[in-house]
């Protein structure tokens, strides 16, 4: 919440696949009032992503007819309109101009932001959302450098000029569940609190497992075999290899670009503690990054004149 | 079979998690009679290991006692008699040293072949079995080289004066059940036969991966979305991915040794394309090179006197 109070010009939606968040903005890129609900594209029965919205922001927008933006999963093919992808690079200008326009069924314009694709030796890679927080934090006075979004799919953004040069995803997050609940990896597993000394190892070793991490995961089997780390360690062994061979690849050839680590809680923690063992410092990107996003494209298509 | 009619000398037992075989094994190391079973060491009721046992050879030993000599997860935490592991570099003499004798119930001595364990920067690797097959491999004149034995859990061995010098362990066939079958990866794969242009796409990007793995494997995702792969291509496109993220680490620094497969059917078919791929000619290891193994471990400790 910013401390100047302003009028609201602007709805913006960062509608994911599991949460909805809106946010109603005000003249200087502030959040006025927020609302966050479930209701992610995969929980929305019927696939009725009109009625979730007038539901959602019908307070807001009897006041008085304000611009929408939206941004994320919504966009996708299981989404409400799907849209294109924009090429990397790109900045807010380019998304600014590549807003697909819509109408909901009560005659509600709609501005989505689409989309964002990169291709690394004929293979495409994408994203829908991480782009216009990237934009908002950049906005913010954050710079260029590394942005990663920890998560199921986590995300690496070289930003340059306040735009995405670049970014790659790593399957890190879904790939850590996949091998504790589904392989003979997690059968050895002690539920327990995060165990530092276990993850820090594990991060070492992901760090220099480079194209061997098919080999390095089977010692998540044989560490606790030979006693090396106890049973409770385990998980948190695991969580650091897999952490650490993505920042590994993430930071390589990098250089010394300042890295901001965008999200909150647990998960983000251990990148901040990975990236210190990886000899990187991090800082950590504001909250409410998505709607400056919103905002920042917003004014740049012309849609707060 | 070999074609030289011969005394039975010794029986070799190959107990492993899943299958057991058993061998008769004649005066030059040739197999006189052969039983598989799925009485595995995870499909034994009541860990009885020592009724499966007596059922098993009492037509073969009745006839005249024989020693017995049995390799693989039968000396496991779980198998019937957990033996300690010898280290690599080892030979068919080390590990005929370091036999475990054992007696039944009914007064037959079984004779245990140990794991191997090998230590590569502090992180212990094991095996139990495919060291017995690489000395029986290397006795019938395959000589030195890497030997790789796919599976769930792929072993890569190297061999030197015919014994076994270090080895790795690769998760590649486990991993690819626990993406195919609980990741977002799986959701957009459709069944269909061997496609071997997927495939090779596949190998051709888990060569490159290096330390990348984490991301490539999301363009199992992203490939068939751009229709650059088609959805029947996607299962096999992982294979070779992770087939050939095994190969590039397996094969790093190898020089130009022989490469020796050990296993039939379509997973080593795989391996076979993926090493060609690489610029690497394989060879398939014979049959029954594991009784060539009880074989040559009974010999040098001196059982067949």
């Amino acid at each position: 919440m910013n401390s100047v109070a302003s009028e609201a010009v602007l709805i913006g939606l960062d509608w994911g696949t599991s949460s909805l968040r809106a946010f109603l903005i005000g003249a200087v890129g502030d959040v006025l009032d927020e609302i966050s609900t479930s209701q992610g594209i995969m929980h929305v029965k019927g696939r009725d992503f009109d009625a979730v919205f007038h539901g959602l922001i019908q307070n807001w927008h009897s006041a008085a007819p304000l611009p929408v933006i939206a941004s994320g999963m919504i966009t996708s093919r299981n989404g409400w309109q799907e849209t294109p992808y924009v090429s990397v690079p790109a900045g807010k200008d380019a998304l600014a101009n590549a807003l697909v326009p819509f109408t909901t069924s009560k005659g509600i314009a709609v501005h989505f932001v689409t989309g964002m694709t990169a291709n690394h030796n004929g293979a495409p890679d994408v994203m829908r959302g991480e782009e216009t927080q990237i934009i908002g934090a950049a906005a913010m006075g954050l710079g260029d450098g590394l942005y990663v979004l920890p998560g199921t799919h986590s995300k690496w953004l070289v930003v340059k000029n306040g735009g995405i040069e670049d970014y790659k995803t790593y399957m890190t997050g879904e790939l850590f569940g996949a091998i504790k609940n589904h392989t003979i990896l997690g059968t050895f597993m002690e539920e327990g609190p995060f165990d530092k000394e276990g993850f820090v190892i594990g991060v070492n070793a992901g760090l220099s497992a480079g194209a061997d991490l098919l080999h390095t995961l089977f010692h998540v089997r044989t560490m606790p075999l030979f006693d090396k780390i106890t049973p409770e360690m385990t998980a948190d062994y695991l969580s650091g290899m897999l952490i650490g061979a993505e920042i590994a690849s993430g930071t390589a050839g990098g250089g010394d670009q300042p890295v901001t680590l965008v999200g909150r809680g647990d998960l983000t923690d251990r990148y901040e503690i990975a990236l210190s063992i990886a000899g990187r410092e991090s800082r950590r990107a504001p909250e409410n990054i998505c709607a400056r996003g919103h905002f920042e494209i917003a004014r740049s298509a012309g849609l707060l004149s």
